[in-house]
């Protein structure tokens, strides 16, 4: 029998959606039909968030009561809080985020009921982020900082951290973040929500799923890399050199190419912008090395394909926001619920479980022989 | 653009497997050539654990490294017995089993590293009774037992549910059903462990997805309909009636049908065989009850291809080993994970990230209008 393999699903589409698409070739990202430059600089991460879930920007009623349901269900379950006291001091991130949100689950009466799936996802939606502060301040030999219901989803997040309110332009710089990494089709991290959610698991199993694919480092994992490099590289006159030096040795670059796109990533612009109005005269030096690093693989590469992906800029932003690196993938994880959920609701409009098959190559016809005997 | 969409992914080749394979036309199942009725009534769990995870059945050796490897990584890690603790009594076993294997991550000082996966990987595999024990206990106001590592798999899973050692016709039955559902293909929650795997993450990620996966009612979730059933039937002599009024209604009976086989299930054989074996007096007439039910169906259905399933039979096992309904996939879990483990293996051999595509079909070219005129 002879059957094609379709390794990696590579080409196979799996369903029709209505959340976004991706132009690689012109380099455009579109939301529900909404190109996400109009999107970054326009609306917010609820706006966003009521736009992946329902196809259409929010009036000024549902985004109230989206942000209203959003703000009061920030808290942390009391299991929820327990396990970061506990645990979060020695592991990672990653591992913090996919077990807490998995734990949501406890406090929930009717965690397999899927008649209340918004309450249930706005519920891992929104405490994701405080998740995450707290998971940090604890790692520091700090409290958490509850969460304060008068702000925005990013300032919220930003002030957990911090403890204080963030400036308006690193709030706009976190609030970017988090529409620029909320959804890009049908990658692995959300594939794995999808097939979770189509045998019907509840949300909690669905979410848990997509955290524990991106923390992957083929999925989530350059940022921290690049900022390893910016620092190796040391100042902005040895990029141009260092980098020619790779080059030459055939080394791989960190915060260039992606499978997807012909041009540079288009959330590269907003993150330099974000970079731009953030940086202080200390972080001059930082940025210019990134430009020059840029230029130095462009000159030479660009006419191969070779173009600038967002983990060049994203990192830098989230470090001029005061994140360190091991949270960054956490980060993303923020973001990318809002595409994760709105797939989840886009799977069960019309489910179908999720299974391929796979071609048997092993032996046959063995007879079970006397363990003396093997 | 058109383009064929495969939904639940049926009928597609992801990759070549020597795990298992599904005889559907004649009811058998081979794991890795060898028909699982002769591995049933000749081998362990633990031989059929390296069986699935190296292709061939280990030697007295093999066995014996495999067998101190399991028994010596029974205990619970802190973190994980303090979750236990805490919500155990609330919470489902499923959503306590995905948690707790999560954050096995948090006592693992290297848990990205996948040089150790079969160390991780028999660590998992072993926790993972000693997890569901103890939530069983919790949940009736009982202290945990701890794990004795003279047993077996499947002798210390029912010491540590019961506090004193099970009969031997017990523990054989206990052991052929881990045996029975240890694999089954590339069923919905062995392909999420395999997508998680694919972007390289840790086997708690890879596990975790699989329980999620798991816990759906699609997938893991018919054994305890047919006890309400059986139940609700109430004695043999209505089971006939009760039936014939059902298929007039043309109502699903649960315990039939499957989407591979066309002959009865060749697990179910095993079943009834540990069923007859293990049954008491007062068991008598609830066996006769499955039997009335399925001959009644049989000679109804049994021409349109409808035969028996594992459900049919595997709960009522299940309940003769004074398990409860709740508990009854989670027991699947802790024979599945052979099976999952085993495909993580096999992905790491050659792998390549899992990403599929959708065809977008929403609208295309909005443009942001102001929140006060949406």
């Amino acid at each position: 029998m002879s059957v094609e393999i379709k390794k990696g699903l590579e080409g196979v589409y799996i369903d029709e959606s209505r959340i976004s698409s991706v132009d690689g070739e012109n380099g455009i990202i579109w939301y529900s039909g909404y190109n996400i430059d109009d999107l970054v600089t326009e609306t917010t991460f609820e706006e966003v968030l009521h736009l992946l879930w329902n196809q259409h920007l929010p009036d000024r009623d549902e985004l109230q009561e989206l942000t209203e349901d959003l703000q009061s269900s920030r808290e942390l379950p009391e299991p929820v809080a327990r396990i970061l006291e506990r645990s979060a001091q020695r592991a990672r991130p990653m591992d913090l985020l996919r077990t807490a949100v998995s734990a949501l689950s406890f406090s929930d009466p009717d965690p397999a009921n899927l008649d209340d799936l918004p309450r249930k996802l706005i519920r891992i939606v929104s405490t994701m982020p405080t998740i995450l502060a707290a998971a940090y301040r604890i790692k520091r030999g700090e409290q958490p900082v509850p969460p304060r219901k008068d702000l925005s989803h990013a300032g919220n997040f930003l002030y957990m951290m911090r403890g204080e309110q963030a400036d308006p332009d690193e709030v706009r710089a976190m609030d970017a973040t988090l529409i620029l990494y909320a959804e890009h089709g049908m990658n692995a991290s959300t594939f794995s929500s999808v097939v979770t959610t189509s045998t019907l698991a509840s949300p909690y199993s669905s979410i848990t799923s997509a955290i524990g694919t991106l923390e992957g480092p083929l999925h989530g994992g350059a940022m921290e890399t690049v900022i390893d490099m910016i620092e190796g590289i040391g100042s902005a006159e040895r990029a141009e050199q260092w980098v020619k030096e790779k080059l030459e040795n055939k080394e791989r670059i960190p915060g260039f190419g992606h499978r997807v796109y012909r041009v540079t990533d288009p959330r590269c612009a907003h993150f330099k912008r974000e970079i731009d109005s953030l940086k202080t005269e200390q972080e001059e030096d930082w940025v210019r090395t990134i430009e020059t690093v840029r230029e130095t693989v462009e000159n030479h590469l660009g006419d191969k394909g070779i173009w600038p992906n967002t983990d060049l800029y994203s990192g830098t932003m989230l470090r001029m926001l005061g994140i360190p690196p091991d949270f960054y993938i956490g980060i993303f994880a923020l973001a990318r619920v809002a595409g994760w959920s709105a797939h989840v609701f886009e799977q069960l409009e019309e489910n179908r479980i999720l299974r391929p098959r796979v071609r048997y190559v092993g032996e046959t016809g063995r007879r079970v022989v006397p363990i003396d005997h093997r």
